[in-house]
Order: structure tokens, then sequence, then C-alpha cells
């Protein structure tokens, strides 16, 4: 089984680090849009053209089964992924949704991500269908400061202290608390300890890379076999350097063969 | 005359913006790549495509001399952009580097950048051929903060603090002492009032898209005629409702008409 995972960029190797312990039997394909990332930012028709060319790629290198490790491009680009390729297609957002509202006991999730992701609402309503309130902030400023390396920064604490502070008043302001924290980006991981120290004692944070593995993980009925070391094909859109130094700190491991590929715009 | 203006996105518009101003006998083409930005995180390969198809685009819809009015772009592909269109090109480096050795006396020169700029050493080697001596400043986090809105927010002061401090040892570490300050990237003008507060009193600020508009005034040997409304036509490659939006800041007056584009990849 070889399963394609795309990203806008690195974030997504949380994901695949997740997919690697839970699927250990599967190979793997990764895809970064590193020369047009981030999509945080961009607007939902441009999303979902450099997605598809992303994943078309995928398909086209033998992977028959997709993971959409970018929030963004899941929470934007999910039907015309899935109308572009034959093969079955797993996004973040559902997993994430789901881990949230089996840990909830207030019936109250907060979820932060990228500007695009916050303004689809893609997380508000897959939870509403599992019936909990969901108040969603986008928090531009997380992804600079993560790819700046300043992950225990006192700016980030700051920065993260202001965002969830206005996230806290607008939950308390509808008259909900909120008890779990949706990290709705894949580059929010890397800052679980600093947000640990900002929010309160009793919320719960649920990582939809994490998420995203398990359910994956179910859906194709692994076994397991932590002996096998799986093979794993990395493809980027800009630099191949940038893509291998950068994205060992989100993989938890070194990256050495990454090919430098041109998608359809 | 029909000048086209190219920049990564909405940072431009504040050089077209002192065009409009010094030139305004000319008719304007204006192209942000939006879809594609930002260039300052990506390697000299794709920003030199991604320019030369966004400068091929102006030229081919009557640009007779171009600006390039992103820095990165400006550093990174201005050999690349001179061969690929038949017409003049100016861009920022140079006016900017210019400026800054009229006015310095301790021909010692600071200099803030995107992470590309930063890394093309540009602004370096063309204020060495002026016999000036010049330490360079990546400041990835200024862009975002610039887009956040955060223009006068306290993190982006203790962000700014924090790069000018490294910047101001590095000069004293060398045995130097800076009195100008370029601004090496269109988002920063934006914060020139926030930055006026954190430098020395003493430290002159030099805008690379004011010295640009000047130089181009020159080069084209614009009477002017402050009576006449230049035609300006707007181009982007992603959202053209946040480009009217978020344009309109940096350009100082609103912005009607955006027509959507596609670039060749």
């Amino acid at each position: 089984m070889k399963i394609g995972v795309f990203d806008s960029g690195f974030g997504g190797l949380t994901v695949l680090r997740e997919l690697l312990t839970s699927i250990p039997l599967a190979d793997y394909l990764y895809v970064g849009d590193t020369a047009r990332l981030p999509y945080g930012s961009k607007s939902a028709a441009t999303i979902a053209r450099y997605a598809v060319s992303s994943v078309q790629f995928l398909v086209e290198h033998g992977a028959e089964y997709l993971v959409i490790a970018c929030n963004t491009a899941s929470a934007l680009a999910m039907n015309q992924i899935r109308a572009a390729v034959p093969v079955d297609v797993l996004g973040v957002i559902e997993p994430g949704a789901l881990a949230a509202a089996r840990i909830t006991s207030s019936k109250n999730v907060s979820v932060i991500g990228t500007a695009a992701t916050v303004a689809s609402h893609a997380y508000q309503k897959e939870l509403q269908k599992l019936g909990i309130h969901a108040v969603e902030k986008a928090c531009p400023l997380l992804v600079p400061l993560v790819e700046e390396g300043w992950t225990d920064h006192p700016v980030t604490e700051q920065v993260a202290r202001i965002y969830l502070d206005e996230l806290a008043h607008e939950q308390t302001g509808s008259g909900n608390h909120a008890d779990v924290l949706v990290l709705g980006c894949t580059h929010y991981p890397l800052l679980k300890p600093l947000l640990r120290r900002v929010l309160p004692g009793n919320m719960h944070l649920v990582d939809s890379a994490q998420s995203t593995a398990h359910d994956a993980a179910k859906h194709l009925s692994s076994a397991g076999s932590p002996a096998r070391s799986p093979k794993v094909q990395f493809f980027a859109t800009d630099s191949v350097d940038k893509f291998r130094q950068l994205g060992s700190g989100f993989l938890g491991r070194p990256i050495d063969d990454v090919r430098l590929i041109t998608l359809p715009e």
C-alpha cells in the first residue's frame, strides 16, 4: 500500500510522522508545495487549484490512498480534491473534530487555525453535526513565528496570549466554557509546550495530526509491524535544501532525499 | 508612456503611490502575484521563474518601461528579468543604495529585508561599489506583522527592537556606527512611525520606494503635470476582493477595479 501525503509545506510532516508510527506497513509519498506556500492567507479558488495539482501528482506517482495533511486545503478544497482523483481521501478536519467531540464534557470547543481555515468554518460545521458548539479564531502570526524558530520565545508567548484571550473572551461572551482547544494547523503542534503554559490547566489539546493518523490506521485496518522501516519519497516545489533542513524538525528525523518538482498552474 | 509595476503582492503599491506623484504623465499597469506570495522565503530559482512570468505579462499588455517594486525580485532576479523583456527595467536596490550613500556621513549603513533579499547580499554589493560598508539583517516577522495590521502594536515594537538590537550589535562589533537604515522591503514603510520610536534619533531612514520613484522620474525625464490623473490598471493572481481591501492601505487611496489573472508556472 502506497499512501500519498500532501501539504502546502513542512507542517504536514507532523502528520506523516504519526502515520509512520500508526501504519508502518505502508510506503509513503509526500508532496510539499513549498513554492506556493502559505495557503492560509489565500482564496478558496486558488487553494483548490494548487491542492488538486498536488494530489494528481501523488496519484500519478502511485498513491493508492491520500491524506490531506494541510488544514487549509482540507477545509476549503476537499470536494474538488475528491472529484479530481479516483482514490480514497482523508482530510484532517473530520478526525480532529471527532477527537474533540469525544473529549469535551462542556460540549464547547475552541479552534485555532489560519485565516482561510477559520473563514471556511469547516471545523465549526463538522463539530455542529456532532452536537458541539465551537468558536474559531484565526492566528495568522503563529505560522511565521514557528518558521522563525521562535517556538519557545517570549514574543510568541505574548502573541499566543493575545489570540487565546480574545478567543476565551468570545467563548464566555456567548455564555460557554470550552474545555478543548483544537490545533487546526499542522504548524501548531510545535507550540504545544508554550500553549500549555498559556492555557488553563484543565484545557485539553487536540492535535489533528495525531487524530488523522489514528483514523487513517482504522480505515486501512493496519495491523502494524514496528520492525519494518517504511519507504518514504519526498517531493517539493521549492528549494530541496530548505526542505531537508526545515523539514527534519517537523518530521523528527533526518530527511535525505528530496526531489524538486514543478506542478501545473 | 505606459509603466509596468510588478510586486509579489501589495507592498509594491507604496512604490506605485510615489510614482503617481513623481510621474503623473504616465499610465500604469500593476501586477501583484498574490497567489504565490510571499517571495521573501523562497529560493532564487523559484523567485526568478515567478518574476519573469509576471513581467512578461506586463510587457504583453503594453508596458514600455518596468519598475520592479519588489525588493526580493530586484535582489535575486534582475538579470533574468532584463533578459526576458525588450524594455528598460528599474529595480529598487540601486536607487535605495544610492540614496543611502548620499546621506551617510559615517560611510556605514544598515539594511533590513526579507530572508531572500539579505541572503543575496544585493544591497551590500551595491553599497560596496559606492564605497559604503553595509550590515544586513533579515526580519522575516515584519511582513506578517504588517499584514496582520499590527503596524503600531507593542508586539511589533518588541520584534523590531530584537531585530534592530541584533543589527546594531553586529555593526558595533565590527567597529562601525551606521547612521542610515535602508528599508529593504516595500512592507516596511508602513512601520516608519514605530521604527522612529525604536531607532536612535540621529538614524536616517531610507525608503527604497521613494528613492525608486525619484530615479524613475529622472530616467524618464518627466516634466510632470499635477493636474492630470493617471490611468492605473490592477492585476492580481489571487482574490481581487482582498487586493482591493488590503491594497488601498498601501496605495493610500481606494482601488476600484482589479482583474484576476493566471500566470504560467
